[in-house]
């Protein structure tokens, strides 16, 4: 079964309103194995309406309208759908004395246009919205059956959820879902990505396997159509370790999970904590290392001017370093800053990144537009180094998550023993 | 000139993303005062990735697509685009130098797959995306005009507004126009400013009023259509002058000025500094006042455990009390910790931010959910106290900019001089 979502309101195309409502019905349709093929938004200008009426008709076999159902004259739901469907537009009485009801209860005038509110498509069936006047109702056209649900999205939820859901098994048997399985990629690029599991992504049907690129983090989905959870894991296991093998340790986590989430798992379990220093991220490391625990994260210290840079060095031996000869070796200033955090705060693990501005003056041991990431432990110190291009600051989130990933490879392959 | 936005993306159609792209659009069209008849969202699919875009190329005078232009198999926007308008797809060179330079400066190795990047529909005019790999191109269809941009959030705005909008003004020769001014508000939620200003929603016409809420902030947007921007300044500026009578301070800037911006200017023209302590909010507090100038911000320090709050405190004369008491008083905890980031490091504005678990155990003088921003200054320790309802964290961007218009309030009323 092919279904279309069409999304009636013409403050979604002055872009007042984000649609939020279509994205939350594709994700469950895509739990219920319905296929969405098109999402469309539309005003409130009858032609064009029914033009996206009749043509989702035409080509799905459900369409689910949202929005154009309450009482004001730019609500032409109702008669468009009646139009697209050859139908006339009747008073339904049950509806008319719901609404009344509803006016009533809360000792409210009912004025003349929220009978508007009751009238539907001949033949089409009521469904009463227990959560506001406008009712929701189905047209079961030979073209196709039209849902219609109200824009107001907890009104709308509900009734998708306690109407079109059940609506839908019974008219249509849905037996299939579709099952999924996120591996969470950290420290590989999309491309990367795809350079390793490209020909899966050619060449899987049932499972199908897709990427998803985020800042940061890449998803490789691995998606099932079955009758069960239990079928879809079977299909989805076989894939899921061909998957893994080919990507290795840059799998950090499956489905919902974070990195920050796993970070704080990997601590936790080893008992260790941590602290950190950042410059041009301004802060959004500590946020994340908060968000792994904030138990196990003993401080966060952000800024980039000179004296905290001294007060963070001088606490570890680091000192001996002048401040003017560690500005001009990068690597050598992480390390030394690394240090510092664990030193001044007694954690297991200091994390230092130091971002060197595109504008600063390239030396030997120092790449403009460059950011070093240092791990400071009982092992060691351990350290990666990133160009992300791009004018002015580093991507913030790219940058906190690499400097986490580190943090994550170091505990996991016991590098911080000493 | 009618324009109408095509998606593309099938997880765009899944929910895993909520479409955040085309509401950003759909508001810069508005702006142009360019018609916006249609959004459609299509999937990685050839066969209705064609229809889709020969509909629109039917319907509509720009089409405007975003995404699927990746380097991966399922990016399919380029070869949909030149079957839509007969054309073929051929390796544009100058992209190709392009692209192989961005991976050449970032030390990359570029994959095979990164070619097809560099693809365009004969005759097609290349656009060059600074941001990404992923080239932007224009096809100048008899039928339509399609502008493919990619999907990527950053990417897609910056060639929008850099790319798009001068060349639809030479296309179109775009007149009559939309013209904005947005007051921005800050410490007055949604209510209070619709309490204030909501007689001018209601009756406004030309130019009109509205109100969008944010976290943590408020925009009074008065929109006027007119054939200039100084016609529409004129229309506007009336009634700017009655909401900013009406919001008194409230009203910290305009337009896309952003509250570390105004914080910014402010510190720079009285020659401030600034240091910081946050616990709950995790470093979105020095992520901002970096965004206010990093020069300004001398050191931002993250972190709820005791060993943190002591050293803080120890900086300032407030060691004397002792961390156990303060424990039990939020608000003499929040000026200690004020008091000691300036005492730490000579800062002339020293911000602290105490949130207060929802779980803690409430004494006489400490609210489990309030959160208490103490400015210390050598005019004086000032403090606001909030209470954010809901389970948890507060909302960190929330408290942060309730902490910046502290600062903010503080200079404007000159309360920071001795």
């Amino acid at each position: 079964m092919n279904a279309e979502i069409v999304a009636i309101g013409s403050e979604l195309l002055l872009g007042q309103i984000v649609d939020t409502n279509s994205a939350w019905m594709a994700q469950r349709l895509a739990d219920l194995g319905v296929n969405l093929f098109y999402k469309t938004v539309v005003g409130d200008n009858p032609d064009r309406m029914l033009e996206i009426t009749n043509r989702a008709m035409e080509r799905s076999d459900l369409v689910i309208t949202s929005g154009g159902l309450g009482p004001t004259q730019d609500d032409l739901t109702r008669e468009i759908v009646a139009r697209a469907a050859n139908r006339d537009l009747v008073m339904d009485p049950e509806l008319l004395a719901q609404i009344e009801a509803r006016f009533r209860s809360r000792g409210m005038i009912m004025t003349e246009n929220n009978n508007r509110q009751a009238m539907i498509p001949e033949g089409a069936i009521p469904v009463t919205n227990p959560n506001g006047t406008a009712p929701s109702f189905i047209v079961e056209d030979p073209r196709a059956v039209v849902y219609c649900l109200p824009g107001v999205p907890f009104e709308m939820k509900w009734l998708f959820d306690n109407e079109l859901v059940p609506y839908l098994r019974g008219k249509f048997g849905l037996s299939d879902s579709i099952y999924s399985r996120v591996l969470k990629i950290s420290d590989l690029g999309e491309s990367g990505v795809d350079d390793l599991v490209g020909h899966l992504i050619a060449n899987s049907v049932n499972p199908t396997v897709g990427v998803l690129a985020h800042p940061g983090q890449v998803d490789v989905r691995i998606t099932a159509k079955s009758a069960s959870r239990e079928e879809a894991d079977e299909l989805i296991a076989p894939l899921e370790e061909e998957v893994r093998e080919l990507l290795g340790g840059h799998v950090f986590g499956v489905d919902n999970e974070t990195l920050p989430q796993v970070l704080g798992k990997l601590l936790r379990s080893r008992g260790l904590t941590v602290a950190s220093y950042e410059g041009l991220t301004g802060g959004v490391i500590a946020q994340q290392l908060q968000d792994a625990g904030e138990e196990l994260f003993l401080q966060g210290t952000v800024g980039r001017q000179p004296g905290v840079l001294k007060s963070v060095l001088s606490a570890a031996d680091e000192s001996s370093l002048s401040l003017d000869r560690l500005m001009g070796d990068g690597a050598a200033l992480a390390d030394g800053l690394a240090a510092g955090v664990r030193a001044q705060t007694g954690a297991a693990l200091g994390l230092a990144v130091h971002s060197v501005p595109e504008g600063a003056k390239p030396t030997e041991n120092l790449n403009p537009g460059h950011t070093y990431i240092s791990v400071s432990s009982a092992g060691g110190t351990w350290r990666r180094q990133y160009n992300f291009a791009g004018p002015g600051l580093p991507d913030r989130t790219r940058t906190a998550l690499n400097a986490l990933d580190l943090l994550r490879v170091t505990i996991l392959q016991d590098r911080y023993r000493a």
